[in-house]
């Protein structure tokens, strides 16, 4: 490997120049090694951020990454695979409902999760609510769950893109999170690596998403894109809707009672929708086309793939959820039409009340969260209940009630009102 | 003082806005006590350097930084006090002759000094080239030497600005040193807390000075200005030229010797020219109108001056300078007139031979560097001396000699050639 040093890299970008092949794997590699210094990266990243990289440096960024660690590869599976990526966004547990409804279909899901941090809760911290479930799989577990029951949503395991995880540490504390080519990478460098066959990325758009306009989402989804298709992996994107927050739940366990009733096929029609939208892009990447998705949340196998995957990971799919010990009504203020309930409010709120976490180690509570019992374009009457708020401690009520100011408008009865789609844009 | 996190102070000024006088407070405070990593800093030093701050976020960056340290105060002397600041150029000893020359004509001179990194030489360790010679006083010996001598060269102390310490240690290992406002507010906090009256700044322009171009070293110079007056110290700068090396030497004994030619009323005519016109500026600046700096060089009061402040640092004045072990003479290659002879290639060439350090730890060699026969407008003869490279281990020569290649250009003689002024602008 060509030798670098790190300040050489660093003018490089920061001057607007691009970083050569060459500097992008030594620059990546040393990181990872401890050779370049946090303080390095880290003038490194805010000048990416700045300053930005090109199609080629993006994909090389991506590979250098995936070269520090493993590579895994579904190809003894009897059957195809496909993955699901969200951005993040409130209420958005369509992980859930749809692992199992694909792999009710024949194409089996390994969904490699994290934890949350901030106003999006984790797709892990979610699954933990279920008494007795397990996040944390060997490699030969996870691939007889896969063989067995298709569907696997487990912790990623430390071996995939270990330069990624350091990175993103830093990137945390260090105001680069914001940056598109290192979203795309950080997030491609694990898929790829993962050795999924397909991937369907959910890029969410508006107030509680990362990416609150739609030029930046479909920038982002372009890069992803763009670099899935350059590893060899079917790769598709759906732009959508995250101004208003998913369904009528966001918190651990009232997500996976809602993903329960979408299974059961009832639920609310967006979180179906939804579920149904990216399960059909899972299934066409995957080269299955003679199946409908519709048909297996109808007809119960998704159900029965759902217990099955939660009982192969130890937990009781018939247990009873957490409940937490306090509730808080919020009534509406006056009659009329809900017009819009903002996706960032709730989520700072289910947020405070305990369903997410400020730091990394801290603790979530499973039954804290946000319950709305209308969404955009409901009817809602003065003194009826609107919202209600759950948490374990009731002191924490008045911060997440903080963040709702605001966060909802009721117009006169009668005021037309027309949804915006969900789905807003598909990028492939 | 007001509570603030790292991450938003970084984001603040990564999105293109003013940090408040609270955020610079907090933030400069906090990295100096290890609050703030020096990841953020880092990061925050890139978003500086890429977006800029203004004028009261400089000043106050620069306050924030002197507020972390102690105050010094030269009230007490009997006389008024001047200091002078270089940016830093190749065969810049002028320090040297200048602070004698000031104490001569009746203003004191504390000039703490630092020692040298890369192609500029550092005023301390080309006064250790002198036998004796000690940097490192008591602040009760400068301020005896001060009011016995009127001028001292020394090692700044620990005390003063140690966030600027902390912060340039940073800046030099993350690729940002080349930031206006950050060059300013470094050199200026150590110069407002060390307490001088009056401060000429010789601000350097062309290849051999940080700043390559007049308008970046006009804002940096129009900056530092700023902060001086408004800090209350009365401040001067003078913009000159450094796309030709000082004098006739580079390296530390030689530089040395040089000096002591010029305040023998002898020396290189543009070494005489800028100390003098320095020395006006430092009497002017401490309302000290009626003597002429001149005078004090014919006269040899600038040299009793010279050898007091030398001895009283324990230095012999007149003992032999330390001469490199071997000599490598390099040759006119055609005979005219010199037309340029490039700052940045003599100041790489010292370097290399051992003048200069490549780490903080390094040693410097006393005796090496080079001297150059001709200057521009000197007519050189072919195959006659052109420069001389000194250096302990005559394996340097190679890669000085391939610093200096292109480093002149040769015209035809009678080619007419007009000097660029030393002095180019003045900026109050």
């Amino acid at each position: 490997m060509a030798e670098h040093d790190a300040v050489e890299v660093i003018l490089a970008k920061r001057d607007g120049g691009e970083l050569s092949d060459s500097q992008i794997d030594w620059v990546i590699r040393n990181y990872t090694d401890g050779v370049v210094a946090d303080e390095q990266m880290a003038a490194l990243n805010m000048a990416i951020l700045l300053n930005g990289m090109n199609r080629r440096e993006i994909a090389r960024w991506t590979n250098a990454m995936i070269a520090t660690g493993e590579r895994m590869s579904f190809a003894s599976l009897s059957r195809p695979t496909a993955d699901k990526h969200s951005t993040g966004g409130v209420g958005d547990k369509i992980t859930l409902p749809l692992a199992p409804l694909v792999a009710a279909c024949g194409v089996a899901v390994p969904q490699l999760s994290g934890r949350g941090l901030g106003h999006t809760g984790g797709t892990l911290d979610k699954l933990e609510a279920i008494p007795g479930w397990r996040a944390a799989l060997s490699n030969e577990e996870m691939f007889a769950q896969l063989e067995d029951v298709g569907a696997v949503i487990c912790a990623a395991g430390t071996g995939l893109a270990p330069a990624d995880r350091k990175l993103y540490a830093l990137r945390d504390v260090t105001g680069t999170v914001e940056s598109i080519p290192l979203i795309a990478s950080s997030i491609m460098s694990k898929k790829i690596a993962e050795g999924t066959g397909a991937l369907v990325l959910d890029v969410k758009v508006g107030s509680g998403a990362f990416m609150k306009s739609l030029s930046q989402a479909q920038e982002l989804a372009r890069t992803m894109v763009d670099l899935g298709t350059d590893a060899g992996v079917h790769t598709v994107a759906l732009l959508t809707d995250m101004s208003t927050p998913l369904g009528l739940t966001a918190g651990n366990g009232l997500e996976v009672a809602e993903s329960v009733e979408v299974l059961a096929g009832g639920g609310p029609a967006d979180v179906v929708e939804l579920t149904v939208a990216l399960a059909r892009e899972m299934l066409l990447g995957a080269g299955m086309t003679d199946v409908d998705p519709a048909d297996k949340l109808a007809d119960g196998s998704a159900m029965d793939a759902w217990r099955r995957m939660i009982s192969a990971q130890d937990g009781d799919p018939s247990a009873p959820l957490p409940v937490a010990a306090e509730q808080h009504v919020v009534t509406a203020p006056s009659s009329g039409v809900l017009t819009r309930l903002d996706a960032m409010a709730v989520g700072l709120a289910a947020w405070r009340l305990g369903a997410g976490r400020a730091r990394k180690e801290d603790p979530v509570s499973p039954g804290a969260g946000v319950v709305w019992h209308a969404r955009p374009g409901d009817t809602v009457i003065a003194g009826a209940p609107l919202l209600t708020l759950h948490a374990d401690d009731p002191a924490r009520f008045e911060r997440a009630l903080a963040s709702l100011e605001g966060g909802f408008d009721i117009a006169p009865a009668g005021t037309a009102f027309t949804p915006d789609p969900l789905v807003m844009e598909r990028i492939a």
